[in-house]
């Protein structure tokens, strides 16, 4: 069985050696203490190590049942869950008024990271009530606020989001549920929405579903789209659940992976749902849960690849196989162990250098978002915006491949499903897809985010990187390594960024033949500055010199890999990219 | 459910608008006129499109299972193997003398394709049979070809190779199994081996298993070891079936995917063997075998995609979601179909040049086994001996990658397994792995196939395709679109191998820390040679006033895809390999 330990020194290296956090002067981030932060972690880690990673697989196996309209979870979620409950873990970067420590998001990322690694389908029960509460949060009156809540922060409630329907994921203008207005200021809500993440399940009382609907006069399109709060049971003023809401689980599907989580059909017949922000803007309030949403299935990308690199690293440590090419280093064996072979090693150090960076791009842009929320800092919510959609397609899609990685270094033994890798490959595959498809972030980014505000935040982003290679400069240990490569890959960013200008009125296929290649570029380049930020901070504390000198080591070798091998991807993505549409539009849709 | 359309036309344009088979002079390739191929493939086809893939997603839902010590395939297949058997198909491209046809390779290669890309897992039965029997081909005696071969090749037998155990896969030369000479001849085998495809099953009369096992007086490592032949029930020389030999099925492996394969443990207690081949020297009687099955799972890696492809394809039109941003294509509905957006289209291209690219490619590579079977051809011996680790390791790693991308056309529902997408790619992922894992192939590829000959066979390479680019130069049609990617590329990939020309003695690890990017830039510069040799077939039809006009336009177009999509992965490939051993190896093991 695979085991996990959560990297709680990484996660101190990043909160106070790279984002100083205490420093920052976020409001908040003051008792952001080295030893506060460590408490935090090290528990989430227990929990993690101890209760949620074995139940992993159980998920897997198990997966979820429907009986009788009622969904069972797999043998030990519903425990598993109690302590999630207990420990206060949902609400701790939620608002005190209802329950919550009001901590920073950046510490709720890191408690999150260590969740979804050690089980990321049990992890999304808790994920997807997040969100409905940012949603609420955002979008509701006071009284919605105070009636849902509470019993969502504490978890005795869960949330979902329900956009899909069979006929229609990324263009919700097509939508067909219905929710038609009462009397009491209520609506009945009636229609089919499928591929409902924690749909339903047996560990909450009850379930506040978040429904896309279509109420009259809202005209055609997304125009015409609110948003409901249509609970599985129905509550009263003061809080009491009562009779069940016409709301109702049609099937539990078959996928591929995150099997312990229970993708629902979810029947509407006439539910009774409660309008919450304004009518007929519906979009708007549900795109601050896909925000946050969007990060977090970035997250959920490397944080699956953390679990499958760190048995992969045990593998390939243990496993004996071969001989070093340059003479043998287990002469005492009859083999070396794997992790000798370079090839191996290019594996572990994709997968590492991938993972850290990535781990830094996250933590340093759920920074931002505490910046945002609260400093008001306007540039820092442009900043994150215009790199939400890379967070989410870049992350996941690398993520994948390094589930992909980790698995191949266990040769045979890594397909078989008792070794558990084939499953962070299954699971981690879902997040390319969800909450927008990879290729939708990758139009989000090229077609709205560069051009958002004039073009603001994607000039502050080559400033900000500009202006670190200009301050770093005179550092020796810094330039060729990582300076260099961080300045030419950016050359590369920003000479895709023009050919999109020059095309773009004459010729938007140009931009969005280009698109996902263009969120891959601009991934390696937010890593590599990732890396630079990393490699500098690590000089610091050696300078310093540091207790712990072999950990700041690693960290600058793992980022020389990143910036000699990773980094050179940037230059095939601007090639792919300056060859335009044409290669890519040539054919009649008939000829394919 | 999915379905699948064999691509007669693509094939019968490579066999003969490529190849031109009947103009090679290889002995019986003047009878593979047009009609002759055409209804071959027809029937393959037929049988593919009709029988096998139906039952592809059956397999892969029911799986094989273990009773009391027999193998169970899922429903259908064994209706579907006597299909297989009475048309012959296993003996398509084998003697006469045994019951076969003997076609060439070539049409044994493009039969293949069509029966994998409807059911791998069920094609992988009859698969290991055919490698089997070129081993005995190979290195058996007459009698034993005239024991054995007869059934094998008519399937009432099949076979399977028997390398693995626990232990050990790659490095064969730690395997136990052990074999102890009887005063009959015979041996007693003793041991476990693992991951047996096709192991046990309720199809045929008979298993026969080749098994690598160490004999006494063999002395350390791989050269102790010797083949021997296990067969399931004892024959005798009459060829009659008798009693159950001391060979077990110990338990079915639960895997990602190839369900419907059984994958088997098997133990050996004494069971009676034969030795084939030379005593202490079965490792060159396994790699007969060994060579074929690698080309055989190359050409998984593309059929896989192939069929995924076909289905994304499929969905991209039929899907209707969004608007074309160039305007409305389908203004009587209410959205365009998917295949209107252009990183729909980026993926749907990326997939059809890479399949029509590697089936060009694994045509290729068999017409040069037949030039070295039929003709002696030393050069084709070589060449594709060379090319062997680039048609397995580069066609499988990007074939389950394009299985990946077909998966994501579909969205959400491609993550269902009711759609059959997430099988093609759990199906494919397998071929990553075994008969080698894509490591080994790379470390075969630059340790061993590079410097075979003195190098002869890496420079007939190049000087192959500069020949091709010399000649076709005053062609502008074929000059800025193919020769002039295909020149950069190769460039390429002659400065790599230069690098570890000069890195060689000094530092191994250089080398082998370079592999598999030189596995993956040889790939990339073989598949756009192939598109250039297409390009060329195609302008020549058109030239010719080809009636298929529309075809050989749309071959065109999908090869400047390649070249100018694809092909620039060349340059990231050589600029990793250019970086050297040292990023790769910079970590201390306990430093990871």
């Amino acid at each position: 069985m695979p085991r996990y330990t959560a990297p709680v020194k990484d996660m101190q290296f990043l909160l106070h050696d790279v984002l100083k956090a205490t420093e920052t002067g976020i409001p908040g981030y003051a008792e952001l203490e080295r030893d506060f932060t460590a408490a935090i972690l090290d528990e989430a880690g227990k929990l993690a190590e101890s209760v949620l990673a074995p139940l992993n697989s159980v998920g897997d196996t198990e997966g979820c049942r429907l009986e009788n309209g009622i969904v069972y979870t797999p043998t030990g979620f519903k425990e598993a869950f109690e302590q999630i409950k207990d420990g206060g873990w949902n609400g701790l970067d939620l608002p005190e008024e209802y329950g919550g420590q009001n901590l920073p998001y950046v510490i709720g990322t890191a408690v999150g990271e260590v969740f979804v690694s050690s089980n990321m389908a049990f992890n999304m029960y808790q994920g997807l009530t997040h969100g409905a509460i940012n949603a609420i949060l955002a979008a509701g009156t006071e009284e919605q606020k105070a009636k849902w809540l509470p019993k969502m922060v504490s978890l005795d409630w869960t949330g979902t989001m329900n956009l899909t329907e069979p006929h229609c994921g990324t263009d919700l203008g097509l939508i067909r549920t219905k929710a038609e207005p009462q009397d009491d200021g209520s609506y009945k809500i009636t229609g089919q929405k499928i591929f409902i993440s924690a749909g339903d399940h047996d560990m909450s009382e009850n379930v506040i579903h978040l429904v896309l609907a279509k109420a009259p006069g809202g005209g055609e399109g997304t125009k015409g789209i609110s948003l409901f709060i249509v609970p599985k049971f129905m509550v009263d003023d003061e809080g009491k659940i009562g009779a069940r809401n016409a709301v109702s689980v049609g099937k539990i599907e078959e996928k591929m992976g995150i099997h312990g989580n229970a993708t629902c059909v979810m029947n509407y017949d006439g539910a009774t749902g409660y309008l919450i922000g304004e009518l007929h803007k519906g979009m708007k309030a549900m795109f601050v849960m896909m925000n946050e949403a969007r990060l977090g299935v970035g997250l959920q990308g490397y944080a699956q690849a953390e679990a499958a690199y760190q048995n992969a690293l045990d593998y390939a440590r243990d496993r004996l196989q071969g001989r070093a090419v340059t003479g043998a280093e287990n002469p005492g064996g009859n083999a070396d162990p794997l992790i000798v072979h370079p090839d191996i090693r290019r594996m572990l150090m994709d997968q590492k250098s991938f993972v850290e960076g990535a781990r830094a791009f996250t933590f340093w842009g759920a920074h931002l978002i505490d910046r945002g929320h609260r400093l008001g800092d306007k540039e820092a919510e442009g900043l994150i915006s215009l790199l939400t959609p890379v967070i989410k397609g870049f992350q996941t899609d690398i993520g994948f491949a390094m589930t992909v990685e980790a698995q191949q270094v266990y040769g045979g033994h890594g397909y078989i499903e008792e070794q558990g890798m084939s499953q962070f490959a299954r699971d981690a595959r879902i997040a390319m897809i969800y909450e927008g498809a990879n290729g939708v972030q990758a139009l989000d980014l090229v077609g709205r985010k560069l051009a958002a505000e004039g073009g603001k935040p994607a000039m502050a982003f080559f400033e900000m990187v500009k202006s670190f290679i200009k301050e770093n400069e005179g550092n020796e240990a810094l330039k060729a390594p990582f300076l260099e490569p961080l300045k030419a890959a950016s050359k590369d960013l920003q000479a895709a960024m023009m050919f999109f200008m020059q095309q773009g009125m004459k010729n938007p296929n140009a931009a969005l033949a280009g698109s996902s290649d263009f969120m891959h570029l601009f991934g390696h380049v937010c890593l590599g500055y990732m890396w630079a930020l990393m490699a500098k901070a690590s000089s610091e504390a050696l300078a310093a010199g540091s207790a712990d000198a072999t950990f700041h080591e690693t960290k600058i070798k793992t980022g020389r890999y990143y910036m000699a091998r990773r980094l050179p991807a940037t230059g095939m993505h601007l090639a792919r990219i300056l060859s335009g549409a044409e290669p890519v539009m040539a054919l009649e849709a008939e000829a394919f």
